[in-house]
């Protein structure tokens, strides 16, 4: 696919998802946890297509795309064996109470079910794990809902192959067709999203283009729900006893995170607070010096991290200490704060500011003058735990996943990952784009009020074929239900 | 308050609930829900002063609004428990794997926290359940939110009151100061959606009212989330299996259904689907002709009734099967395929309109029909499981409570409940206003990464010293966790 979808293929591809949805929301879990396993079974086996492909394409190396695959497809199996194990569903059934008070309470039996056609906007930067076959589009069919990826133009080639991949495979496994689809141009992915037949969208990308598509969702006529990932400044905060325990390896893990993947990470940290006097520089210089010389992912990126770079290099009271392949600029809380705005704007790609505190109040000043972020990181030793408390609960106010004495870049794929935070990092921020739970952006509850046990879902049956964990008056179980 | 709050005054009351939000936020769960059962308490023992203020306002008998200050308390009460017992918190556990692939896995600890301080739009017709003690209130509070409760114009006498009693309580309680606000007037209710302190909105209304505030909360700066319910008109399908099996239990609760609180119900069931030649025509018509006078709740509430009912009637195909306190209108499939635009709108009071189809085709198009309500209900019989398990799947589709040989009217509050439906009967359809799982619309995920237990919430601490129930590797548990 390296052309702009046409009206009519766009048309075709929307009639199909729509077509598809009933069918597909219908499936059991188990069938359709099956299908979702054989499109990441394919995906490995074209491994070695796709990733060569990848590689020129987006200019990544082959060992971080080849395990790329492998964490999307993972990702895949993953929302599959949820959805088989039930929890996805998130089952809660009361039964009838005749002495309820202030009234008897009849039967109740809740379960999430598909919203419907899901458009996912894929991004460039992982050209598996958050573009056609990522996390959005993992989670929105474990949820039962047709997908309709828009391409990102930085790998046409790759999407469109990846795409048939998938294709093939859910068909091959008895998938309804439509169950997935691709399109591409960008005024393709605008009138799709204001189609009626899409009901939920996910975006991954940049701050204006993600406010954008959010405004048009939004403001439909019949809205639908817009879950954008925009942007992050991932700020690390050191504490001294840190600094004193583990200094050098701080400067090298820190280098190494922000120059990972040439910086071109949503988790990439940004800002790394340390205190005056740390005594790193030369260090912090030698390992940036070390940093090879690598293409980004395309030229507008590249550009853009160009023009970036050389905006915040031309602000007051921020000092180059090293630059070549990587940059790594310097500056204090006091400059911090007397241009937060401009030194707060996030530049994407391998640059990163050390930013230096003179006492603690200007540590927790500094904390205090971010906005959402994805992610915050702490490091601190034992010693710090008082400094910590304090610390910790302003850190989650202001981010979504809080470290300690960890990186940022690198988002595990698991039950309890949390990859969103607080406005402008995300629009959605009680939703995660990673995780099991990153399913329930695209399923809404219903609830059947006195339903016998011979119309309801297997799911919600007293016997409780399947023997998924359900919430029964109260309590997680997988044992039957008795009226 | 029976007039406008200054804009001093709203200042105050944003300021305040911005002061508390952190401290509120960091309360442990036992102590919060401490808190909010004062509250509730303080509103049961208030109950003698209330109710006849709110039977002054509202019109509404003493015996509904004793009742509901009952549901009201018991709701606070039911998140409360929810808080306490940990799993409102949704704590998920993911210990070390070093031996994951494609990479080591750290341990990643997440649980909701709150979003910052609340805006809640009540309504008028639930002095108690939906207006300043309501769910909303309820489920913002329980999320550890402070909440600022925009009055209904409607009973301005009892918002103030209800709300001296629940910050007079909260505060006893120890509370933060600003947990709990009152304001009053259109354009303040506006100016606070708009202010930057505030992070999520909940309301209950008309469809214009919400759309309007819906667009100003999603379009701000800083968009945040809107929650809106906003009409619905809870079809109601019958069988003929089910006619000749109760036909007349079938009239009678109709009707009882549909005149319940002068049918000012959001879940007021609008129409009733019969089988053409059900016989059941006079017993209906006699029905609603023992159908009291009774006042509406307020004379907006009256004059938007009368012209809503006089254009009902002056629909080509609509016709007036009987009048007086309560209006029982007749259609047929047919006539509302043909003008459904028109008969399709919802008008809030007591009229509903009997559609008669002549086939199961007819019956089946009626379904589809239909855009997103709150509840749908299906009368039937054993019988006619075959056809039920047809119908389900669409109601589904267009409803978030689907109801079996019952009435809509009556929302019990439990685990298991979801008042919600697709757009546009809410906006933010994947969430509920009514049950415990209200309180993630108020709630956002943080995950720690590879925090020690010294410096983790109590609820994520290893040795989970509250019991709490947690989903720890994929298993939900009570126990402790080993790293």
């Amino acid at each position: 696919m390296t052309s702009d979808t046409t009206p009519a293929q766009l048309e075709q591809a929307l009639a199909t998802a729509d077509a598809a949805a009933p069918a597909f929301a219908a499936s059991e879990p188990a069938v359709r946890a099956g299908w979702i396993r054989a499109a990441a079974d394919a995906l490995d086996a074209a491994a070695d297509e796709l990733v060569p492909i990848a590689m020129r394409e987006s200019s990544l190396p082959q060992a971080r795309l080849t395990g790329e695959v492998a964490r999307s497809t993972g990702q895949l199996r993953m929302f599959a064996d949820a959805l088989e194990e039930g929890s996805l569903l998130e089952v809660i059934i009361d039964t009838a109470d005749a002495q309820a008070k202030p009234v008897p309470r009849p039967d109740l039996r809740r379960v999430l079910v598909p919203v419907g056609p899901v458009l996912v906007f894929a991004a460039s930067n992982f050209p598996f794990a958050f573009s056609v076959c990522g996390g959005d589009t993992a989670s929105a069919l474990a949820a039962g809902c047709p997908v309709i990826v828009k391409a990102h133009p930085g790998h046409p080639e790759l999407s469109a192959r990846t795409a048939e991949v998938m294709i093939e495979a859910l068909k091959a496994a008895g998938a309804p067709d439509g169950t997935f689809g691709l399109i591409a141009g960008f005024d393709v992915g605008v009138t799709a999203l204001k189609d009626p037949r899409i009901t939920a969208a996910g975006f991954t990308g940049s701050v204006p283009a993600g406010k954008a598509l959010h405004e048009i969702a939004v403001t439909r006529p019949e809205p639908i729900p817009f879950y954008g990932e925009l942007g992050s400044l991932n700020p690390v905060f050191v504490t001294q006893a840190a600094i004193d325990a583990r200094g050098k390896d701080i400067a090298t893990g820190y280098v190494g995170s922000f120059t990972l993947g040439v910086g071109q990470f949503c988790t990439k940290p940004g800002l790394l607070f340390l205190p005056a006097g740390h005594g790193l520089q030369d260090q912090l210089v030698e390992a940036v010096g070390g940093v090879a010389e690598a293409p980004m992912l395309n030229d507008r990126i590249k550009d853009g991290f160009s023009s970036g770079l050389d905006r915040l290099e031309k602000i007051d009271g921020v000092r180059v200490w090293s630059s070549g392949p990587a940059t790594l600029l310097q500056t204090t809380v006091a400059e911090l704060l007397a241009r937060r705005d401009e030194i707060l704007e996030e530049c994407f790609g391998p640059v990163s500011i050390v930013v230096e505190y003179s006492s603690l109040d200007e540590l927790r000043a500094a904390v205090e003058a971010f906005e959402g972020n994805l992610t915050a990181t702490l490091h601190a030793e034992d010693a710090d735990a008082d400094l910590a408390r304090q610390l910790l609960p302003l850190l989650t106010a202001r981010a979504g996943r809080v470290l300690w004495n960890g990186w940022p870049t690198g988002v595990a794929v698991s039950w309890a990952q949390h990859h969103g935070g607080p406005f402008p990092s995300t629009v959605g921020s009680i939703h995660t784009s990673v995780g099991v739970t990153a399913a329930r952006r695209f399923q809404r509850p219903v609830a059947y009020q006195d339903a016998p046990d011979a119309v309801l879902p297997d799911v919600l049956k007293d016997s409780n074929p399947a023997g998924i964990s359900r919430r029964v008056n109260g309590t997680v179980t997988t044992g039957e239900v008795s009226r």
